[in-house]
């Protein structure tokens, strides 16, 4: 089915795709939240809209070249997740004059609140803000439900009209930290407690906060509840992959991207197999390897049936070369110089992200070519 | 004079890239040999004419994108050094049909070297082609002057005249497990008797043999002599990165390559500084920590100066976040939100590769944007 295809290549399984796609939604509609599938995973028009059971819906990006390409879709409400740098402003002025997408903007800090607004007046823009509050991880945000954040409140109430104050946002980034549902489960309602506790704080100060969003594939799918959250943001569980099968949050048939990569080489001395998908194909990223050090920097399997070939793994890489370790030369025969495999990716955000398309599968055909976008 | 550049950005120093370039030229001609540069690092056409000093001479690739785009820029003799599957052939014979380029390839197997020659064949297409030999990496190549090594060029010799045998190469990719230069030159002495007694084993078997290559940037700079060999590879020397650097193959000044980013966040619960380039940004290879761990995902310098900012470094990274702790609050005076720094990239094959253009440096002025090319 893939005889006409270069390697190596980025495969996605529709099928796989689809129930994806279609569980989150079921999912959320339980919880009661707003679907914003997070795009920095699949860049992709095509896969958003299966995301959105076909419709154009809120969607959240982590560049403002995914949020161009987006808006120039037709997607209309864009939440920018990674804190906006005032430098950014005009351009994201400029796609959203261009498109009338709407973006929204996050922010964590008041001094970087009054700077945007200023620079959205200079421009006379209009965006809308949410403020993240930091439910533990330490990457980015303020303490929840704090003085702190209403500063960053105010600084952007008084940047009105330019800036306006849509919310809270929160995320549990340490959820990954975990293999087991129950401290997920303790870290979903921290995030949603975080979020919803902020957001309540505001309101009780005059601020209405319509947006609660929090988010991530993991808690997502087994926080106990979500009450008080508008949103919620997953991105990865669209494809998923190694580092979400080690965590119990998949199983290996939910994955629903891989890399095609054809045998280039056989080495004696070992004895492995050589592939032609390397650091670059692959990427570097092993996040797999804490709860499932046999992934590698992915496991190996049949080109056909994507079942695992005995327990092989790309265990080194170079730029272009991945090297499998085989158990004995009989591998040699199986898999001849020229034979094709199919490879799980550790992380599909960064494996994805070195292909500039998809080639789709759907019932043993490649049935098209989904351009992706990438870059910034 | 990075003001009206979005981050993150690729900067590329052309005063330094020049130096390096003319080094190692230098350094070829001292040796004797011929410089094939490897431009699976640079994959731009204006680095490969700084890298033969404006001419457009013999290079090395390590994709077949690579190939089409030097090709179809005018290059000639073009070495595709990673082992070529049989898949890839109808495309090649294209590239070589449509540009008047002509393709060698690397062969390290004899039923490979076969199959290759019979596919060969049935294009009608010609190819040179070189014997790799395995100088102790055990990643690719067979037994140097070993049966193994005739077996495959009477494969070769086989399928002629689809097929011409034109030499051997190696590579002591191991030469990375050190960092000083007396193991290296060692091993530059092992890659060297690798490749050169193997092409003389096939010639006193009538096989011509006239190209005999080795290399990597290591081994090539502190090699002691290379007789018999007739030319060279390398590709980092002309950028170097913190690997390189930890290795003590370049000095900090050499570095050609940055990532310029802005600082999003101050995360007081740390305290760290947030930058926007993360995983995507810098690649997550940490090949410098091994000998420099405190290297992280790359070291944050001042960006005018590129001078290093106390030893702040990337500890963390997410998709599209850089994690820098700092000592103390201080720093936040120091880079507010909105300034910019430049990282040092630890492998900057992998980073480079997430760009699709360099911003080019010269007298503290962006004075162009050369293309890169990509993908597979």
């Amino acid at each position: 089915m893939f005889e006409r295809l270069d390697t190596p290549r980025l495969i996605l399984d529709s099928a796989r795709l689809t129930r994806n796609a279609d569980r989150m939604r079921a999912r959320c509609a339980d919880l009661g939240v707003i679907l914003r599938p997070h795009l920095k995973t699949a860049k992709s028009a095509n896969v958003a809209r299966i995301a959105a059971g076909g419709e154009r819906g809120p969607i959240t990006v982590s560049t403002l070249a995914e949020a161009e390409y987006f808006a120039a879709a037709g997607w209309r409400d864009i939440l920018y997740s990674t804190a906006i740098a005032p430098g950014k402003l005009a351009r994201a002025h400029r796609i959203q004059h261009e498109t009338g997408a709407r973006l929204l903007f996050v922010v964590d800090d008041h001094d970087a609140a009054a700077l945007i607004g200023q620079t959205a007046a200079a421009l006379d823009a209009r965006f809308g803000v949410l403020i993240e509050v930091d439910c533990g991880e330490h990457r980015s945000g303020v303490e929840p439900a704090s003085p702190a954040l209403l500063k960053v409140a105010d600084a952007i109430a008084s940047a009105a009209p330019y800036l306006e104050l849509m919310g809270i946002m929160s995320h549990a980034g340490h959820s990954y930290a975990f293999a087991e549902s129950e401290p997920v489960r303790a870290l979903a309602e921290i995030e949603r407690f975080a979020a919803v506790s902020s957001a309540d704080y505001l309101r009780e100060r005059g601020y209405p906060c319509p947006i609660v969003s929090i988010g991530s594939t993991p808690t997502v799918l087994f926080a106990g509840h979500l009450e008080g959250v508008t949103e919620v943001r997953a991105g990865i569980y669209l494809f998923h992959d190694l580092a979400q099968l080690s965590r119990g949050v998949c199983t290996q048939e939910d994955i629903a991207v891989s890399v095609l990569a054809t045998v280039i080489g056989h080495q004696r001395n070992g004895p492995s197999l050589i592939l032609d998908a390397g650091a670059l194909a692959l990427s570097k990223d092993v996040g797999a390897n804490r709860f499932l050090p046999e992934a590698g920097y992915g496991l190996v399997c049949d080109a056909v049936t994507l079942e695992p070939l005995g327990s092989l793994a790309v265990t080194v890489v170079h730029q272009e070369h991945g090297n499998v370790p085989v158990p004995d030369d009989s591998w040699f025969a199986r898999l001849p110089i020229g034979s094709l495999v199919r490879i799980l990716p550790n992380h599909a955000c960064l494996t994805c992200a070195a292909y500039t398309s998809y080639d789709v599968l759907q019932a043993g055909e490649i049935i098209a070519k989904w351009p992706r976008t990438g870059g910034w």
